[in-house]
């Protein structure tokens, strides 16, 4: 995905009109859109392929499973035209390493995103501790990145000097959540996530147009 | 479900035709059976509806979300057909309780099921350490079970003694993967999951006939 407007788009919408009009609508403003669970069973796989016209999109699947699973999975989704796709990290480096491999076996080079933190109050739980452990694993995996919450700068931050430049950092929690979008990317993400502030805006567009004034700033 | 043969069978395959032909060759012989993303994704939400006719389904999606993500595939998963959920606990507390809710509130007494521990190699490494923790969230949550594995009976007796008597425990990773079924039942477990040695066998019917008949010795 090309870092053009640091903009990914979460449609976190379960109707599949609305979802394609709103892509439709901001899909210049946006480098990816970000698809997840709810929508996919609501409408079919084929969404990614939908959607992809518009921009690349990134299956926000949480993927957490034995390896083999991991795989099947990833194979689908890829199969399916998304181009990225979230997974855990937690499950231990061999359901990593399954994912990674698949990306790299697909054509045009798919990506992998691992998350590190989580944005929600439970995400201290057992996910704090070990955020930077897995940080570092998705380095020594290959993946492309990892996904910190812009809820957190700090926690921003010290992932970003855990894996170097090497790999990129997706931030979800702007808007809504409270992250600023300037603030997060001055913190060391590459890209911000964005979802009700803009697919709730009677204008999704002009919405996106403004975040992406603020990050200008 | 109900504890009659305390088998569940682990239909991991792909396509529909032989899903379907299988769950009617074994039905009788199992007391659930439990489907994961790769069938879902390949086939669509209603393999749901169509397993159930042969026996209660179990979602094997492993949620692992924020709360409002796990809330609605939850709801989709039990509006579409099946009578239980696997998710995860290490995503927090707020995460699981978002499950069991919207399992209370279905019809007919919905479960959810914690994933305490898993059996591959990587779920020694962030896993292991807080399975004790998330079996007790679990409890505390008002799950219906956790889910351990049959590949380490000391574990499978270790979570009993954390959840005491008031939670199921389904236990996979018997048959192809080393778990004897009647040791894990000694262990503590309330199901044997099996995959393989039955949805691979010659006769689906014949292996799960065998592995009650192992089980009741």
């Amino acid at each position: 995905m090309n870092k053009n407007t640091r903009l990914i788009l979460a449609l976190d919408v379960t109707n599949k009109e609305s979802a394609l009009r709103i892509a439709r609508d901001v899909h210049e403003y946006v480098d990816a859109i970000k698809v997840g669970y709810p929508l996919v069973l609501a409408t079919g796989l084929g969404i990614f392929n939908d959607l992809s016209q518009y921009a690349p999109v990134i299956a926000d699947f949480k993927v957490a499973d034995i390896p083999n699973t991991n795989r099947l999975i990833c194979e689908q989704v890829f199969k399916a035209g998304a181009d990225a796709v979230i997974v855990h990290g937690f499950t231990g480096h061999d359901s990593l390493d399954a994912c990674v491999e698949i990306a790299r076996k697909s054509r045009n080079g798919k990506d992998i995103y691992v998350v590190t933190e989580m944005s929600h109050p439970g995400g201290v739980e057992f996910f704090r501790p070990v955020a930077g452990s897995i940080a570092k694993m998705a380095l020594d995996a290959g993946a492309s990145g990892v996904v910190a919450p812009a809820t957190r700068l700090n926690r921003v931050k010290e992932i970003r000097s855990i894996i170097g430049s090497e790999l990129s950092i997706i931030s979800p929690g702007v808007g809504v959540q409270g992250g600023s979008a300037a603030d997060v990317i001055k913190a060391g993400a590459d890209w911000v996530i964005v979802g009700r502030s803009i697919y709730q805006a009677d204008s999704p567009k002009n919405a996106a147009a403004g975040i992406l004034a603020d990050m200008q700033n």
